[in-house]
């Protein structure tokens, strides 16, 4: 997609200086640049940068003033990065917008309906009694089972397999290869020792505004649902087990885990590779760490813990540097030995 | 799917007292219980949410004697928590009925045969000389190689990948997106600093009863087979290495990684987010505990194990118990060390 | 795939003793092998083997004298191992080369071209623009978006999802259900607690000789490329965020986490389940242990890690150790305490 300088300067309401013919294809850091890409200058530590930079345009603030020549145009605005940031949000939204209709061939399955202007790709497939909102984008090779639900401007990228009855908000994004409302990992042990799976018939609700990484794995609820609250963001390659909530505005990064029935607050951050034990529940804003491991349940909001076992994260930095001097106090220690061992043979003089 | 209160107390035996005409549509935990729900009330420590639940029908023991009022309608029974579950295992067992046929567009490969009652979704795809059982689910966008047999009654859920020569036994259940059978990671480094692939050309066998959660990644061997015993459970988002061999009624929870050419007993049990190294052996009935990094071959069987590196659960707890002492341990060092000092001033004088 | 003894002989330039006109149809240890196989001997420590093994073939090194009967067919070669692998490759060669020709429905978008000998499985979707090379495999059921470029003889293993804008070199491969080009896990804090994604419009490049493993995830760059460069070999379940540059010929384990705008170098070995903080620089050639967190940059080259936070391995190793014996040395903290009151009180005598 290919903008004009002057176009973009409209939709940015700015001025501009320079050459306003110039079209636009991509967008680039200052000092990464190359023609055809716009750049952004809002803090004056990059400056130097704008007089040599590749790129075609720079969005920079009303009262930058040149201290040379600048090849590239200018396109002059209240806030340079807001209005890059703005840019950036109108050109995904075109590319979105590219994607509707539905392409051949495709599956879907009795009773079930999309709205308007949905995007429906190749081989995707959806089940029975569906409702599937307005504007949704169903990427190829996606699967979509029965009962399910999908809000409006929801996007559900390739690959993703979604179970029987899930329900998904608005303005969700599913990204490839997800997979939400597999059977929990529920299981029990039999007096032959072996394992018979427990039925589990819950489902997952996702609320608005939620965004899921790819390849992350969301367990049903064995009975009621797994929950994740409106505003969620979830990483890459993490697993919820079943009967999880996690709060309002929850952040958590790549390859955590989230065992079965544990409730997680609003506003929490749960950093990469951390592990979070099954029926407990963590207060609305604590953090935890990279990849800690939380085995009981946090009371008090606004916690910040680390380690595994996780516990106060200075408490923990503390510990962690005696660690690493164990060989120096284990010295200490024998100094002291020796130390007592020559004067109980002076007191014995 | 609906049921009438008197054909569920057909199906478990039971004695209903009040309305047998209602119909149940879903299950829920008492105390979460909406119109059209069943639940059960085994555990007196319960019992006061039977008085006000919203359930429609409540499966009790013939034991049970009310002490006020109850609205839903209740089914007698022998044993409310056993009758629940074959209440949900029936449930389960009509809903998956439901599938079978052939729906299209679907691809199979020359030589290829499947038994009676199958399903084979839209967008599956099945290679040449496969033998697939009888009453085997192979749900929409699956992929199956060449020379493959999937024993009866497996089923193999949405976006399954599975590569040539894989043997999966009967009643085995593989969840969504996970890939049986990709390469080992085997690499010859050369001398000019590069790797080199060493042909991965054995396979991966599944026995009966297995269960495999999503995402999950199993290695073929370089040469013979990666095996996964009979009654194993593994959750989702685990790496299991190549030439692995996974002994009889082990479950693995999530996100644990298996290296290479590693053997883990029967009955064992491995947390979430373990990791453990390649070309050890793991006794019968060990436990290793949640994140815990297991370094090397377990000979005894039935130890608890936790810590990275692992040992016995018990001395873990201490020694992390001592780390996070770890201050006051120094404090007390000082505190020996200033004490000795004025007494060695003390005998100097 | 079948051969017969002297056309592997005619391969490996091998001289035959014994049946020349057996078929072999795999490969399997020595001490594994079963009628149809063949294996190698090259380690005199295996000899034994060779007097019972099953195998039909044995390629063994020129000098080898047998001291008893052997009932397999020998082929003589200068050296067993190279030989062996020489085999296995062109078995697997030809294995490939089987896959070719276009498998329908399979889906191709405008402009978008396929070069000599190319297979496109059924259920494979390309978007437009792309351009692939000669020999490319594409399994059933991948995704490749737009814009996307695929160099020659590189194979998109089953499920692989591509997105928009991606390049890839020649002789890459991409195991089963490999997400690359996801959006990079950024978020703006807004002032009423939630977040707003960055548009994420960077690429992901790849260069030749690249093998990733099954489930994988690379994130596309914010603005820029996520960079894998030449002779990168990345295991199973890995996470790669966004702007992430991973150095030549460096290996990746399973598991392990890359956070975003780290920068990798060349020949590095990161082991399993390990985790990276964003931001940070990696010398060449450094090692870091299975289950370790990395902190920091790393300046100086060679250097082997482990811990979380990783250190020098043998620092951590002796820490660790000293970790086991903390009971033992609070008990002599205690002891030295004692006597220190023992010695109190004496001289206060």
């Amino acid at each position: 997609m290919k903008f004009t300088v002057s176009e973009i300067a409209q939709m940015l309401d700015g001025t501009i200086v320079g050459d306003d013919k110039i079209t636009i294809d991509s967008a680039a850091k200052i000092e990464e640049g190359r023609p055809g890409c716009i750049s952004f200058l809002a803090n004056s530590k990059y400056e130097s940068y704008i007089y040599s930079t590749q790129s075609s345009a720079v969005i920079v603030n009303r009262d930058f003033t040149p201290k040379k020549d600048i090849a590239a145009t200018l396109i002059y605005v209240d806030n340079a990065y807001t209005a890059f940031t703005i840019l950036l949000e109108e050109y995904q939204k075109r590319i979105g917008k590219q994607k509707y209709g539905v392409e051949q061939p495709s599956f879907i399955g009795e009773n079930s309906t999309t709205g308007e202007g949905c995007y429906r790709g190749a081989f995707s497939y959806i089940g029975k009694n569906c409702v599937i909102g307005n504007s949704v984008k169903i990427y190829p090779n996606t699967y979509i089972g029965d009962n399910i639900e999908i809000g409006d401007n929801s996007v559900v990228h390739p690959g993703v397999k979604i179970y029987d009855n899930t329900v998904i908000g608005k303005n969700c994004t599913i990204f490839a290869n997800c997979v939400i409302g597999g059977d929990g990992f529920g299981f029990a042990p039999q007096a032959d020792g072996t394992y018979k799976a427990i039925p589990q018939l819950g489902n997952v609700i996702i609320e608005d505004d939620v965004s899921i990484g790819s390849n992350t794995t969301i367990d049903c609820a064995t009975m009621g649902s797994t929950i994740i609250r409106k505003g969620v963001k979830i990483d890459n390659l993490v697993q919820i087990a079943h009967n999880v909530e996690i709060g309002k505005n929850t952040v958590i990064a790549a390859q955590a885990g989230i065992s079965g029935s544990t409730t997680i607050g609003e506003q929490c951050v749960i950093a990469g590779q951390v592990g979070i034990v099954g029926h407990i529940t963590v207060a609305n804003n604590t953090k935890v760490g990279a990849q800690s491991g939380l085995g009981k349940s946090i009371k008090k909001e606004g916690l910040s813990l680390s380690g595994s076992p996780a516990r106060d994260l200075n408490e923990h930095l503390r510990s962690m540097a005696l660690v690493r001097r164990l060989p120096e106090m284990e010295e200490r220690l024998k100094d002291l030995e020796s130390n007592r061992e020559t004067s109980d043979f002076q007191e014995r003089d």
